[in-house]
């Protein structure tokens, strides 16, 4: 068993996909605890700071922890808030933007493919 | 992409390894929503409540949201609380215990194994 408290890991910059004012933190990872199936992050997006337009093979099963995210896709765009429960199933493209005046902070579960 | 609150999601009884006064909500799971990798499940243990000691295959990510529970293994004993993380690896014994006024919510990421 192992705890840690989430400020315990090193917060990241995210600059992929043209992201901005994004971190995230790996939580629970294969490299660092031997967790083989699914790593578990936790992001915090500033207010105006957006993670860009992707996809990838992998899915994602997301807890928003708090604040208000607008979530994008190539055929909608809605508002997640906090104790909503997202899921992103493979490929489909996704980004997030944070439009309104607090920090937004989500769990994000990804699988090791 | 699919999006719900956790509210949305049927809340069922713990009854497994004697636990008592403890909910789980499967938010996301292989069979309602095609996740095949892992479930995010959502789970409450009010005052006195606890989940009975039990091991699987599985390994656990959980992520605490709120209150403080404590954490009990063949080894050790500790208290987690809101915005700690804990990894429980295969078949490690382990339960939980609510010995607080206010009920704890948490979440556990599961695999498919």
């Amino acid at each position: 068993m192992k705890k840690i408290h989430y400020t315990d890991v090193e917060e990241l910059k995210v600059e992929d996909y043209g992201s901005t004012s994004t971190t995230i933190r790996w939580l629970i990872t294969k490299e660092k605890d031997g967790a083989t199936n699914f790593a578990l992050r936790r992001f915090e997006v500033q207010p105006g700071g957006e993670i860009g337009m992707h996809n990838h093979p992998q899915e994602h099963e997301i807890y928003i922890l708090s604040g208000e995210i607008e979530v994008i896709t190539e055929t909608e765009s809605f508002t997640a808030k906090t104790n909503d429960v997202l899921y992103v199933p493979p490929e489909e493209v996704h980004g997030y933007k944070n439009n309104g005046s607090k920090t937004v902070s989500f769990l994000c579960v990804v699988p090791y493919l």
